[in-house]
């Protein structure tokens, strides 16, 4: 039997630079690296999309994918889609960047709840059957990031998984927003 | 006969930062550095705001004064006083930050307007006696503000002034937005 | 039948850093990178040898090995191995460095010849089985190497080779010392 | 009565980049800044010599002189005057590099002992008068250098001077190497 939270889809309410909504299912056979950010958190913008967008340059797009996801779960009231717009717009980030649904309770949008973030930026790795096998809260290596595509892209796509498997996980880390990165006080 | 343009007060609608409002009046003695920004303008974010806090490092405040002034002349309605409140907490700024006074008319506001000042960033350094010395566009190397505040230090404060002589310009270069710094289009 | 090239060994006169000789033979699965350079070449020191350094601390030991070789091809007489020794304490290397033995005629030592390198910094990569897989000269983003050593890690070693399919090499590029590589006049 | 150290003179056995020996004496009217350094000291070639570098191409050679000397206090047998050719055509230094004459008791050279610097990099600021008013070992921020500088800039020079009153000097730090200096073991 499948585990289905290794097969998530987005859950997002509105998408930019990209002409029709992009579900991850319609993916396979490709790498994708999720880029989880807040526009309005230091460690997205000083390293975290920065390492997004070399991610996107250096590999054909036939192989890797780069998504951005924007996981608002603080100041909600001034990150709002049409200041995401006006930030995209004046970073001139390329990649589509899907726009986390909020949650009906709580801080913590549905997708970034559902892939059972930590905080931004978070990074998350899929294979090219669709499955996390990968996912840093904070500042990581090119070097390994680089790494972990590297052996994804040596992989085939399988029908079938039966676990999550290879995920790994950075340790959780003390405070709130050390090194520019925010963490969700759960 | 004074030009009363070169002493201009600071038109803002309130500060972040500080107990009470500042007046450029109440820091004759001191050299006054003013940082203009937008918290959406790339440029600001990566070596501006980055710079004036190397200043406010560098320099004891007896001597140098380093204010931030939030000079929105574009995206008014996401670059509101609470998401710059929001900027401010999250990249943990320490200075002082006036937010200038949006205009009756046009979308530059007031302060900006006054000083001429043609982009964000904008970094103005003002003599002991409060007089406009030197005004620049976009990234500018640290040898040379700090030699500008350096020089600046080595004079004594005036009681009377009879002209911008002092002032230099950087020259207004063509492009709206090259290498993160963002003009107004005039 | 093998291509005996493929199954390279270094010649190098002196090892620093190592308490014994270091064959390649006994690296069989593990993929070995090998990082050429010349103590004054500026892009060796800036860039080349910094990632050579981040290599090492990124991947285990009993995955990856760093290797360094000393290919001096030009200022013989301040390149000696004395001052090897000296640059080495001084920037702390850690990584065992061979020095490449001079040849008999040409300034090109001979296993900068046997690898076909044509300048410093030169990065070479081999599978687990020994073969060279990539070389690369001059500046190489870390995303990019990080990929190739993943996907090496990601192979099983292989008793026998057929051929070099898998060797990339960058295209020749002008110049002799361009952003501070350094390279053979051929 | 003048303090004869303050008006030192370079004792250097040969002049790299420049036609003709250069005498401190002939400057006078002109900040000098001597940048002293190690071809194989790490700090020197990080951080030392770019910003050497950057103070030459800051200000107008007629108002600032930047001048290298190469005190060689560690591995003279490797640190020769041919490889300080060979480095500094490597690194395309283009300022004038005096080489410190040695001692003929001690490893530090004569005008290193005479200027009493304690190790590499170290920045020594000569007013327009020619005496020393700045001594820096280590890395230094721009600012401050800028900021020195642009004082030094605004004072005319004297005639006579009557004490090293301007002068600063870093506290000493332990150790031999941090961060990449290296210090005389006195």
């Amino acid at each position: 039997m499948q585990h289905p939270s290794l097969y998530l889809e987005l859950d997002v309410i509105e998408w930019i630079n990209t002409p029709q909504p992009i579900r991850l299912a319609d993916l396979r056979g490709r790498v994708v690296v999720l880029h989880a950010f807040q526009m309005l958190c230091p460690g997205c913008v000083t390293y975290g999309i920065p390492q997004a967008e070399r991610i996107a340059r250096a590999f054909p797009a036939r192989d890797v994918v780069v998504l951005g996801l924007h996981t608002v779960f603080e100041h909600h009231d001034v990150m709002t889609p049409a200041a995401l717009r006006a930030f995209a717009s004046e970073y001139r980030l390329g990649m589509p960047i899907g726009i986390d649904r909020p949650a009906d309770q709580g801080s913590v949008p549905r997708t970034m709840r559902l892939m059972q973030l930590r905080g931004t930026p978070s990074l998350v790795l899929l294979d090219k059957s669709g499955r996390i096998r990968h996912q840093h809260l904070g500042q990581v290596e090119d070097l390994r990031i680089g790494a972990e595509i590297g052996t994804l892209l040596a992989e085939t796509a399988k029908e079938e998984a039966t676990g999550k498997d290879g995920a790994t996980d950075e340790a959780p880390r003390k405070g709130e927003c050390d090194g520019g990165s925010c963490r969700i006080n759960a």
